[in-house]
């Protein structure tokens, strides 16, 4: 069973919206075992959007239409449908007292042009759950040769969610017969490069290829780090698991440490864990990162039992008269390891952490854009780091971040042991 | 010019990215003037990888691809553009040499698979524009009797916005020829809401949908702002520029104080600006949103010589130890003031700013989820603010910032006259 999905409405190809509802809903054909292989984004257009549809219907079994099914004129997925179908538009009474109810619960006076989502193709049927004006529809459609469905349903997220949940996933289910259910885990890296990551898991990889039960993919992001997702097909959750398992178990035997997580981990998280656990406080004082590993950890609820807080001295002679650094180059080992000290004792935190260095686009202090030097001061032992990204100011400053929490990182773990 | 996206990886289609790509691309490609009438999505299969390209140029001059070039095996956006074109990969030496230099230059070995990124179909072109390891590339193809073009970019966003910048659309732009220019303006506002923003620009949005002569549209952006974007169509560049500016001089008429802005400036760009020509320094003093503020202010380049630096107390105790803070409730217009001086004379600034709340999801010493007090020091008197954002804790704390921000422009405003 193969199924595309087509977003309809020119405001996606405009780039005004981001189309979340193809990505939502590919998703939930994955988790249902279903293949999907296009997805495609059409303006509001009756002969692109008839062209849409057909050739998904070529390609595939079913199509889920998602959006152009309001009351303006510009709505006009339904004609579309029908063309498709070869089948007349007829108002459904049912449909139209339907929403007529609805506005009359809300007090609303019906606008007339409302009435227009109650055209159904003949042949099409309504979905039996609708949250919101606009009715989905299933609807038939002989292909090539063969029996295929469209099913339409609405662009407003909470309406398509829960008519694509409720009505298109079983219906689908029930076309497809027996099933295989698909499910992945992420594993979160820091440390490693993309193809560094790729070389290390080729055999794997290679053996993955031949048995064909998993796959692996890379996805790089930014100060989210290097993301590792294993997808298995299997004819049941369990059977799913125990394939993950296994794959995850050989994967983190040759990426190591550099494994900080896996699926909703994130480096911040788990190194107010780590904390929490060591029953550690940090401190932080960041020059370079101004502020962005202060934030990140914030944002986690509940961070303030392990992060006392953080100073950011932007200025230099605060590097000096807060954190009582000697007046030492801003970007050098020294600096790094007087601030990361400073940081534990101004702020009363077992561990300090602390970046300085030039995020760029100009040096800084002698030091090239891009160098960051990280300064971690943990049971009393000072220790100094420095990394060098050649890439935009931004970017220097978001990798510095996870290069700094991930220091601290495997710190904490070499003193658990 | 007509010109679709098509963008893969099969970790697109299973929804576990949202493909803002293309969004960002239709929008480059609608201010350019450029039609775009599909974008499609494509898993990492090299023959429905060169279906969805060959399709694409059937339908349109020229196809952007999007993603497929980075240095692992299931990255084949190469071998399907070679496909396509009938033309053999071959390995560019420049390419690899200068692959091999970014690595050496971030102190890094080069794995080997790396060196896959410099094939290159013969007869295409290398962009010169390579913020990456992965280069972009011009491939021109013979298609249905005409001459079309294939741009391959990275899906890595900053990668592919710069090579679209700068090498796609002014190609496209070049091969285009005389034509109509879009052009637009985008004033960006704090302190009204979008239906505000509406009602307060509504008689100016049916003046225009008479003359047709620019739209008007607003854009809900987070600590970004709203944004009221003014769009033109006109037959030169100078034609457009007198539409915009007529129609940003009534916008801004209306709209009054709440735009703090247009176009590339940002809020934190703005309060930069206002403080350095005001000849002031900054402090920051922030609880609730950990950071962020000064993370912002950061971001812009230079901004060391008018922010002194920030500290975060996110320990309650340090409000007292390090800011000088008295003992009142953690979420208060006391204690919101007390921080704003104490960020001041700690920090030796001029100006001090602070904030402290409950960013949620639980209450905070007695205060709701979503109160945020902001509390600024300046010209040696105090003022304290309270907002409530019934939000998200990321919101929260996003809009407290832009809101604590927006507080310092509207008297730094006031201030100079």
């Amino acid at each position: 069973m193969r199924c595309e999905v087509v977003a309809v409405g020119t405001e996606l190809l405009l780039g005004q919206i981001v189309d979340t509802n193809s990505s939502w809903i590919g998703e939930q054909l994955a988790l249902a075992g279903i293949d999907s292989h296009f997805q495609t984004k059409v303006g509001d257009n009756l002969d692109r959007m008839t062209a849409a549809f057909e050739q998904a219907l070529d390609r595939s079994d079913a199509v889920i239409v998602c959006g152009g099914l309001g009351p303006t004129p510009d709505d006009i997925t339904r004609d579309a449908i029908a063309a498709v179908m070869g089948a007349e538009l007829r108002r459904d009474d049912a449909v139209a007292e339907r929403i007529r109810a609805m506005f009359y619960r809300r007090d609303r006076q019906m606008p007339a042009n409302n009435l227009q989502q109650a055209d159904v193709p003949v042949g099409a049927r309504v979905m039996d759950v609708q949250p919101g004006t606009a009715p989905g529809l299933i609807c038939p459609v002989r292909r090539a040769g063969a029996d295929k469905v469209i099913y339409a349903v609405p662009g407003v997220p909470w309406e398509m969610q829960r008519m694509v949940g409720e009505c298109v996933l079983p219906d689908l289910q029930a076309r497809a017969g027996p099933r295989q259910v698909i499910r992945s885990r992420t594993l979160r890296t820091w440390g490693h490069s993309e193809s560094g990551l790729a070389e290390l898991l080729a055999p794997e990889m290679r053996r993955l290829d031949a048995t064909g039960e998993a796959t692996i993919a890379f996805l790089a992001s930014g100060m989210e780090g290097l993301k590792v997702r294993i997808t298995a097909k299997a004819p049941d959750d369990a059977a799913a698991a125990a394939v993950l398992s296994a794959v995850e178990s050989r994967a983190r035997a040759v990426i190591g440490e550099a494994v900080f997580g896996a699926d909703d981990d994130t480096m911040e998280s788990v190194v107010l864990a780590l904390l929490r656990s060591a029953g550690l406080t940090l401190g932080l004082a960041e020059s370079v990162t101004g502020g962005l590993i202060a934030a990140r950890l914030t944002e986690v609820p509940g961070a303030s039992d392990v992060l006392r807080g953080a100073v950011v001295p932007y200025d230099r002679p605060l590097k000096t008269r807060v954190l009582g650094a000697p007046d030492v180059n801003a970007v050098s080992s020294e600096m790094a390891l007087a601030m990361a000290a400073g940081a534990g004792r101004v702020l009363g935190a077992d561990v300090g952490l602390s970046t300085t260095g030039a995020a760029g686009p100009d040096s800084h202090e002698g030091a090239e854009p891009g160098t960051v030097w990280i300064g971690l001061h943990l049971d009393g032992a000072g220790e100094a780091t420095r990394v060098r990204f050649n890439m935009a100011r931004t970017m220097v400053r978001q990798l510095g971040t996870i290069t700094a929490l991930n220091l601290l990182r495997t710190r904490l773990l070499a003193r658990a042991g």
